[in-house]
């Protein structure tokens, strides 16, 4: 066997078998395979395309390229939620602890990051004293205790995955759905998850911006999930305008709190109770859809989910008195309310362009250096299909520079887009991929 | 302007401009962009193709990368010939004679190569003392006191070239009509051609197997010629199987000293006089293919090609009294004759088994580092349409050792295939290509 030969048939469309693939992934990432033979073979697999059983035999190699975390001793069944990234989604601050208050366990390994805001530990760290380092021993004791636990990421998890993302970045071959969908579930899987809900975002803020795209990226993880066994369900969620109002790290983690007070944004009370109930089945918490979401309207109401989440705030040394009293979490000097000049309604907001903004404020990482100031962000007041009336404040930006804010300003003005017609707000799911197929809403 | 940019631009399917492909080539060259951008890259246009400006603008970039020789001192129209490669191609030595006697210009700058036997310059080392060491100024010289020079390689020529092909070979990207085009015109370009007539070789035993892909080639190559401003035309011929009888070097040598004494084979003379004729028309010695080729079988006739060709061997230092008697040209030891077993027709001759069983009598190189034994080949006495009857000969090797010499026979009687029905012996020209298009014959 050798790299010539299986380039030279995946580029005559050929289909792979799974030593090619696994000769392909081991050598590469020992450095037997060069670079430059790995980037040819990316090229061909972008124009030739992996079938389902390629993938999966891609995502196991890279999944087995490096550590395989053991959470064996967790009771339950840990299932991992992941989204494919978008603007201002603050779920994992409320799923968590919604999850964990109905009772399934939910074990999660997060990262830093670069991104308009940090990552979900980063948000977290607006709590003084919060802490996400801990030993797996540590960790395990921490969701068989509670339920919850964040960790940062511990062992060498997939690392074939990582060397492989870094070449396929600056050779034009991140765009296809197997390498995509293989490089997000090798690491869920890797990570020890027993089972997968996938949040994949479509729209003008998300990785996915066409709608088709989206089905067929969950498709192909679903299939990967569940050709390595473990079940794996896909929601299709709308990013073409941010997830709640606040885009930044403090301000995402006062939404978070409202949110399990039931006083949040809709959109992402509803994703999180639309992502929650998949979690919920698949943790055999709950039968159906209709028992799993009236258990998580249940944990909100009765106010067990933010109870969970002050155990958890303090459980991981933080101080949870905060989310009692949010106004003491780290707080911006300055808000700059932006006002309507016109009557009508918001027809648009491009996601890309308030996540810019608020990486303009430094609520984000533009390189791994980067410090984070928790602090800043946008607070969005309307959103698609509100009525605006001259002078109103549209939206709100959180800083501590004026010259940042000024530049997140010009980025937050071309963000809305208005309408005199009226809008009819935008639909928030559009479907979910299961094992059994594609059910479009 | 970066290489991220153009690999994503030519995988979308757009067409990059001179300043995009001169980017890549120098910067390649320079080894600003590393190999792996380039391999990327390199599938990318295998997929999305090259149009008729990209290949020029390509070439053009990749002859600039290096030396180009300036042979303006030369009097007369410098008509360059090329082959794309084949078994028991002769046409060099006898071409190179007739049309320097006809009277145009030939200078001639040739290699030894990888192959089943060893490059132009290999053969004519048959002559005891014959040296293509010269410089510059003496190959103008040669040229413009006799007609004929040749020439080893001097100087870097598209050094671009050579680096992408390398890459190119191991990375599964080099049958690309583009890529494969512009190396070959490259070198041709920049090693000071006027005007350049192609033998593009179609055929079993061919780099092209398929007769559209050689039209498709050619076309390709003579756009490429005359989109840089030098005539350039393309003949198709058959390599189904050898051309002549001789594959060996000295073997090749003695055929091309009976065809320059009008008693070779026929299909190797009817091939010197179908090149020799669009030769003769673009370095404008003749009118038209009538005129060109009456004035080349008239050097045959009177003997002017031949004592032309031993006017070269002498004045590059070789013995040309071998010339009136080749039985002096290195010879092997042994003949093995292998007769026929059956009464019938040769129906085909595979050209690359009969290569391979010239290799393995080390009449080419493996490596760049093996030694040729230039006594040795094989001489096919039954071509395709020739009958047959059980006992007669049917092709003969030229051996020194038995061990080779049985080797080369079990490849040699796989190469024949036999027929109880008549065959009609194959044509030799498919076609002809010039800047007016495609004329198939």
């Amino acid at each position: 066997m050798n790299m010539y030969d299986i380039i030279l048939k995946k580029r005559q469309g050929q289909t792979l078998d799974r030593e090619e693939i696994d000769y392909f992934v081991t050598g590469f990432t020992q450095g037997d395979i060069p670079d430059y033979q790995a980037s040819a073979f990316m090229m061909a697999l972008f124009f030739q395309k992996m079938n389902k059983e390629e993938t999966v035999y891609l995502t196991e190699a890279m999944m087995n390229s490096g550590d395989i975390l053991d959470l064996s001793e967790i009771k339950g069944i840990k299932v991992d939620k992941h989204s494919t990234g978008g603007v201002g989604d603050t779920t994992t601050l409320v799923l968590g602890p919604m999850v964990a208050a109905a009772g399934a366990p939910v074990a999660k390994m997060s990262g830093r990051g670069l991104g308009h805001t940090g990552g979900t530990i980063d948000k977290l760290e607006s709590f003084p004293g919060f802490s996400v380092e801990m030993t797996k021993e540590e960790f395990i004791q921490h969701v068989n205790d509670i339920q919850l636990a964040v960790s940062a990421q511990t062992g060498d998890l997939a690392p074939a995955d990582k060397k492989l993302y870094a070449l396929r970045d600056v050779t034009a071959t991140v765009d296809n759905m197997s390498l995509i969908a293989g490089s997000i579930m090798s690491k869920k899987l890797a990570a020890g998850a027993d089972a997968i809900v996938l949040d994949v975002k479509t729209g003008s803020g998300a990785f996915m911006k066409e709608l088709d795209d989206s089905f067929a990226l969950a498709k192909t993880m679903v299939d990967i999930g569940n050709g390595m066994g473990r079940d794996t369900i896909a929601v299709i969620s709308n990013m073409d305008q941010p997830l709640g109002r606040a885009v930044g790290n403090s301000l995402e983690v006062k939404e978070a709190i409202e949110t399990l007070q039931g006083k949040g944004p809709e959109d992402l009370y509803e994703l999180c109770l639309s992502l929650g109930t998949q979690m919920l089945i698949l943790a055999k918490i709950a039968q159906d859809e209709g028992e799993a979401r009236e258990r998580l309207q249940e944990v909100i109401h009765n106010g067990l989910a933010l109870k969970k989440f002050k155990e958890f705030i303090t459980r991981q040394g933080g101080n949870s008195q905060l989310v009692d009293n949010p106004q003491l979490l780290p707080t911006a000097k300055n808000i700059i309310e932006l006002k309507a000049t016109q009557n009508g309604y918001v027809q648009h907001i491009e996601a890309d362009e308030v996540g810019m903004s608020a990486l303009e404020l430094g609520a984000g990482r533009q390189t791994k250096e980067s410090i984070l100031d928790l602090s800043v962000g946008i607070e969005l007041i309307k959103k698609v299909g509100d009525e605006i009336q001259i002078g109103e404040t549209i939206a709100k930006i959180h800083s501590n520079e004026e010259k940042k804010a000024q530049k997140a300003m010009e980025r937050l003005l071309k963000a809305y887009i208005f309408s005199q017609e009226k809008i009819a707000p935008p639909r928030l799911i559009y479907g979910i991929v299961t094992k059994d197929g594609v059910q479009r809403t």
